[in-house]
């Protein structure tokens, strides 16, 4: 079976190597060249879109900031899991936020904005602090805003309106009440074409300046997980979803509360790899092939570091753990690989996170000490 | 890091699919055709030995039945490992017995047969009944006969003598005593080059034909374990072994025989993708590249089928294991995939064997059965 992916970063290079076992041979389109590559030898397969659609028996997506053109030729070829809808609804938080209201689960209350008048009338509906939120391409910490008090209100602006000014037609901000929250967690689920539904356990993320630096999955709290699997089904019903989602959630004081939503295999869940029975660019695949999903249940209390920029990681530590490079160079703020720990205990596991935090130097690994301590 | 594997079969893919992670850019030299190529998609990556050897970092092989100016032309560049002398040993008979006499390992007495001779010297020396092994190139139960009485003595005589007769200079046939074992186990265990080794549990084989079908690694016998990783050291050691080396015992009432060695990743190890923490084939790349051992702990009992020529895979089974396609079209006797199978317990893997045993063609899967009963 052949599987095109749009998009031909790391996560196309992670699908591409959990499917080869399954026989799938996977291609995947840069959006940027306009060639199909081998995702891991970066092989030019073919050129164009056209061809590639053509040739596909599955088409799936690696991220959701794709242009409208190319998700309608997608979705026209009727190969498109989990859909042109469902991309367009991670990609846009204008589209998320109406979703989320619509499937009736819990998320932050929210004022659209393409004016001044909108800007005013957010502010007086949802008070301070607010956050706002480019409802385009904004992630990883990029396009976004926070109104801590009135003094802040003026300058805002100024950087809001100059953005959307800026920006092309489809463009707007999002503002929402800010969430004093505890923690944030996440839910990585699969959804078959059947409706079958398979979930991992919550992982709870650390963030350093808006991009993710830890993910630990070594939680039990099941009233937690049955309140993030329960909005995690609205959601993908809603939207009649067939892939691998990610819900991020905001933990406040034992309720969940939905951030945000990204239709596809997400950072959260690389500690898959190693933590659970089978990975999440296995069950992705799985669900978008029409094949049996496969085992959601945790292994082992697993951490997942991300390498960020120019890291130097000791070699030694592998005796410990997994390395997940993605044969990137090194830029500031660029994802280039991950690590993998598991361990027979959550203490067991608070232990090597210690350990790894005194090995890899902190200002490239921010979080380690944090997500160790965390777990005592 | 480039490593070149001599090789390109299923074995040199599983490597690839382990080293991307790791990032290293595996390639795979085709004896056959004399093209090196990529192991996962067969892009055509350069011509020639030589020029393969120069562009490698380390070269490494996936099996040993290699021509010896190959060896020569990779032992010369300083870059292969476990070296040319590890491959003859596993690629001829006559001096693997004479390398597990040297280590001082249990293996079944022998005489070299290159005339009438000495064939005779083996049935009086030894006694019936005997096997006899072509030294060179003989796996998957080719190239072997079986003495069973004296009435068999001249028939085999011919049939032995006729292939003597067509064989080049460096074949001849080895005679062993037939040893009455209870089962096959296999030890696969790697060494680095500082000479730390790490070993996986013993896994039991059940053979059908002469390939193998099913392999099990639910054991806990430390006895054992401690015999075989005993005589594993002997054996690396005597070699001066870098990288995953697979030995497969005899196992006669307690006490460890070794049958044959295999210097490579093995069949009887791909259990370790889901079943160990680290699998064989990572190991074996993190030797050769002078990376620290992984953890070669088990993970759960897991069980190994191999799918051998034209098979009937149910989807269904999907939701209970992991598939490993190699992408082979199928012919009788060619291993075109396998399936590993991991569960809680032991009787939680006979309960999985059962019902899988139920659900496969028992012609096409013909040890299942049997491998589930042996865990009862």
């Amino acid at each position: 079976m052949n599987v095109l992916i749009l998009g031909a970063g790391q996560l196309a290079r992670m699908m591409s190597l959990a499917g080869a076992p399954l026989n799938l041979h996977i291609s995947a389109f840069d959006v940027n060249s306009g060639n199909t590559v081998h995702p891991l030898t970066r092989e030019v397969l073919g050129q164009g879109l056209a061809s590639a659609i053509e040739r596909a028996d599955v088409i799936t997506a690696e991220f959701e900031h794709i242009a409208p053109d190319i998700l309608e030729q997608c979705q026209a070829s009727g190969k498109f899991l989990p859909g042109a809808e469902a991309i367009l609804t991670g990609g846009d938080r204008r589209i998320e936020k109406s979703v989320l209201d619509k499937a009736g689960v819990n998320n932050a209350p929210y004022n659209v904005i393409n004016q001044r008048e909108d800007y005013d009338a957010a502010i007086s509906k949802l008070g301070l602090p607010l956050i706002l939120k480019s409802a385009l391409d904004g992630y990883d910490g990029k396009g976004q805003w926070r109104i801590k008090s009135t003094e802040d209100v003026e300058a805002t602006w100024q950087s809001v309106e100059a953005f959307l000014a800026d920006a092309d037609d489809r463009q707007c901000v999002i503002a929402e009440t800010f969430i004093p929250f505890d923690r944030e967690v996440s839910l990585i689920g699969v959804r078959g074409a059947n409706g079958d539904t398979a979930m991992y356990p919550l992982t709870e993320n650390i963030h350093t300046d808006g991009i993710l630096s830890v993910s630990v999955a070594a939680d039990d709290n099941h009233a937690l997980q049955q309140q993030a699997e329960q909005m995690f089904k609205a959601v993908a019903d809603a939207l009649n979803y067939v892939g691998v989602l990610a819900i991020e959630f905001f933990d406040v004081d034992g309720t969940l509360m939905v951030n945000e939503i990204a239709p596809r295999v997400h950072n959260s869940g690389h500690w898959t790899q190693q933590g659970a029975w089978v990975c999440q660019f296995e069950n992705h695949l799985r669900a978008v092939c029409g094949l049996p999903l496969g085992d959601t249940s945790r292994v082992a209390p697993t951490a997942m570091i991300n390498m960020v920029g120019h890291v130097n990681v000791p070699q030694a530590i592998m005796s410990g753990c997994h390395l997940h490079w993605y044969d990137k160079a090194p830029r500031p703020g660029r994802k280039i690989g991950h690590i993998n720990v598991t361990a027979a205990s959550r203490e067991a596991l608070a232990e090597q996170l210690t350990t790894l935090s005194q090995a890899l130097d902190s200002t490239e690994f921010p979080a380690v000490k944090e997500a160790a301590e965390r777990l005592r």
